[in-house]
């Protein structure tokens, strides 16, 4: 038997899984922050770390001192979870109301990067958090490369799920008494800047091309 | 032995660990997701959800349909992770760039709410995520509370961490050249808005008062 259509409600948005890359990849390259998951003797363990999609893997690092990161770039299965919340969904009674989103969920685990793999990793993780700033400053220096943990999680096909709600809330049910009822939705959205310099940062200087870039000013 | 301070770094802000319940509760009461993170068949398990501080304890929900919240919401070990991204930290080198932040973990075991304690919980998550609102739509019916899981992670001392990143990046050691080098902060916020109506809704009603306040117009 297979399930019914449910064609009474054919215009409501309910979530949805989606196996579009594309979906994934847009994600992945707006959000700056993901969590990531893992076990450590038996019990889950989170942490927020910022990343960098590249290709087909998802970019991780932190310092060589943190010891559950040692423990997930040692190959204990990994679970990376990237969210953004896109609006509030107001119905016309509170169970019907929702949130637009869109989430992803990569499975896998941790390679640990290093030479001048890990080398490129960093590289390409800070010009993904500040495109640009790369080329503004000095190069990454030996010892500054070695305190630092690269991780690459693959993105493999059927290792991850992406779902998201999008649109007005679900037409309301026959029956509902609606009568002086608004229903629509309240987006959300992040804005970047203004840029505030460091105390000891010389007051003459613009910000550089990077951050006017980040910031929409050029 | 104890560690050395680093005096030479006294006017870094590195990230820091905070055991201020008053830091924890302002970050629980302005975000309005988390991800739980939970353990099952050994593999570690994540979810973005809703959620809303109740005192000392984070109220979840979501559908009986879902199979990994009934896990949780059978004492499976949780994690829930809180996180905000305020800004992006331009230092002189890439090495020393870093982001603001504030984030939290919460671990413990969830309980399943039921009877009045679930209907309780599940009108104090609407109107956390939406205040006001309840009072202007109908009350929930109780097909709709049997159709929600509401579930309860205690707050307990011991059993959650805080930690923020605040300020402007760290002053640069004595001997990088700065010559021409912004270094400062790119803070980054959420902004709400403008409301926008489903196309079923009455175009001559005005947003509720729970929606003109969320947008700050009232």
């Amino acid at each position: 038997m297979t399930a019914q259509p449910r064609l009474d409600r054919l215009t409501r948005k309910p979530d949805r899984e989606s196996s579009s890359r594309a979906l994934l990849d847009a994600l992945l390259d707006e959000v700056l922050v993901g969590t990531l998951s893992t076990v450590l003797d038996g019990q889950p363990w989170v942490v927020p770390l910022l990343f960098a999609r590249d290709g087909d893997r998802v970019l991780l690092h932190g310092s060589t001192g943190a010891g559950a990161l040692r423990h997930v770039a040692s190959g204990a299965p990994a679970a990376f979870c990237v969210m953004s919340f896109d609006a509030l969904v107001v119905a016309e009674s509170t169970f019907e109301s929702s949130a637009n989103y869109r989430s992803s969920v990569i499975r896998g685990r941790l390679a640990n990067l290093s030479g001048d793999d890990g080398w490129a990793a960093l590289n390409r993780l800070s010009d993904r958090l500040l495109p640009g700033r790369n080329a503004e400053v000095r190069p990454m220096r030996d010892k500054e490369v070695a305190a630092t943990v690269a991780l690459a999680l693959p993105i493999l096909d059927g290792q991850w799920i992406y779902k998201e709600r999008t649109g007005p809330p679900g037409e309301p049910a026959p029956g509902e008494d609606l009568t002086g009822v608004w229903t629509g939705v309240v987006p959300f959205r992040t804005v970047r800047g203004p840029a505030q310099p460091a105390p000891w940062c010389d007051p003459a200087l613009p910000p550089p091309p990077s951050v006017q870039r980040l910031l929409g000013e050029v």
